[in-house]
């Protein structure tokens, strides 16, 4: 066995004497990937550009590759061929049996590539491979489980017909009470000043001009006006935050029907949302072990024993 | 005087004894043309494209013109220049003053032409000319008054963040009501089944591929399901109604306060809606006399005596 390579030695000198893995997150927007050794050392990271094939395949294959080979150059290993990795590939989207098939069918650079998706990625992570369940209240929200081999999704479905108290989500509460406070139809609150002064609008007119047509990553640049709304004591965002709460409490009771070991909180609205959760909620969350990225290598390495031992059984 | 002129004499004999009238309603679907003559005879119409100035300059003019000259043409006016017509025209998104400058600008093909919101020309429609307020529930909506010269816009700010009591906005309840139904959130009801059959999905990830990045009108197409799961006794469809209409009698109070004569409600919605409403509101609305379009013409003669005598004050 090969001595544990330390981030601070990093260099190719026994590249060849071990398994080199890539794990991969492919986001709406962004790509990250991780390079790590046979006992989990990270070698080297990359992050490139929208990795979700929802968005179109060709984007999303050229930003696996690129992270992957950012990731390599981070990681001195340039003279590493992307056809000697073994990758793990977590990816939004995959969960609809069209994307799988068209990502499954791609002619990938690397030397074998498991796919799945960015929610069992993210729960593998943060779990460090082992069952459990993550709620996840980035731009977007979900929530999954998986338990003994059986997974669950709650939400996932996107904006803004779902990805109830996601960052996107509360942005939105916010903009409808601002505008709705503007047309004088309920009370100014501090939330009215916070998002004119965000937005650099003196009305509801250069405000809807500001905000028409625009996607989920947008109007989640609204979510923290809302936490800090409400931290002032704002009751209205108070309301909008309650309400995102009483969701997330929903989410949560039934993914610990389904018996997790562990339930972590993941994405980038996080930090703000768990102070407001009810301690029976946010008392058994667990802190996430490792990122999504590493979740996929050791998806990959989990698929792979499965696999060897597929072959020794045939 | 030339004589009244009835639809079934249409014919160009007197085109030349009287001023000709064009009046345009142009919306985010399509473009309607009236003509008629100095006694406000209805003398053809016209429907083309997309009139709305918001999805693009070009679309619109071309939308104006295409419609301007199917008028014509319905009216066995076809020997007739648009340079002969004076022409009302109220468009959606000239609120905004880009959008304002930008259609005034326009070479436009007619003698004179008096550009408005669309939101004017549909009150002055359904109040013969005279002040008034109208409420507007269509795929979008909004409440305007227009009195003493003054007018008072409420909503009109678009879908997500607006447009409550819209028909895209309940549509989007329906939609989010049955996402949570379907991840056992809340209970299913009578919409879910109707959504999923009007939709021809099985579950939620096939719902969720049918609704993504939809825009308005989409939605709106599911209103119509909110309405017949009320009325078999939904409770949340009952719910979801009972928030659009407290929305609307919001609106409606705020307009009345601004002392109009009459108050119309307009759009497609409106037959399904009116019925929900307190009988506080509904018993106080007038049937609207007059469609948008034909409203355009009367804002148009408005203007024109306005002009004359500033010319002759001049």
């Amino acid at each position: 066995m090969p001595s544990k390579q330390t981030a601070s030695t990093k260099n190719s000198t026994n590249k060849k004497t071990q398994q080199l893995y890539i794990g991969i997150d492919g986001g709406g927007s962004k790509c990250k990937a991780v390079i790590m050794d046979e006992n989990n050392q990270v070698l080297g990271t990359g992050i490139s550009g929208p990795g979700n094939p929802l968005h179109g395949f060709e984007q999303a294959t050229n930003s696996i590759t690129e992270s992957a080979l950012l990731a390599l150059t981070d990681a001195d290993l340039s003279n590493v061929n992307l056809t000697e990795l073994i990758a793990g590939v977590g990816l939004a989207g995959v969960n609809l049996p069209v994307l799988f098939e068209q990502m499954s069918n791609w002619q990938h650079p690397f030397k074998q590539m498991f796919l799945a998706t960015d929610l069992l990625i993210a729960c593998l992570g943060a779990h460090q491979g082992a069952d459990g369940a993550v709620m996840i209240t980035g731009t977007g929200s979900c929530g999954f489980s998986y338990v003994d081999q059986k997974s669950l999704i709650i939400g996932a479905h996107g904006f803004p017909h779902g990805d109830k108290a996601s960052g996107a989500w509360f942005g939105l509460q916010a903009a409808k009470q601002v505008l709705l406070s503007l047309d004088g139809l309920v009370a100014q609150t501090n939330m009215t000043t916070k998002l004119l002064t965000l937005t650099n609008c003196q009305d509801d007119v250069a405000l809807v001009e500001n905000i028409a047509n625009k996607p989920a990553t947008f109007y989640a640049k609204f979510a923290n006006l809302v936490f800090d709304a409400a931290e002032e004591g704002d009751e209205v965002a108070k309301e909008i935050i309650a309400e995102g709460c009483a969701y997330i409490t929903n989410v949560a009771t039934k993914l610990w029907q389904q018996k997790p070991a562990r339930m972590s909180m993941i994405g980038g609205l996080t930090t703000r949302l768990v102070d407001w959760l009810p301690t029976e909620i946010s008392s058994k969350l667990s802190t996430p072990l490792s990122p999504p990225e590493v979740g996929a290598i050791l998806f990959a390495k989990q698929q792979l024993v499965h696999y060897k031992s597929e072959k020794i059984a045939v």
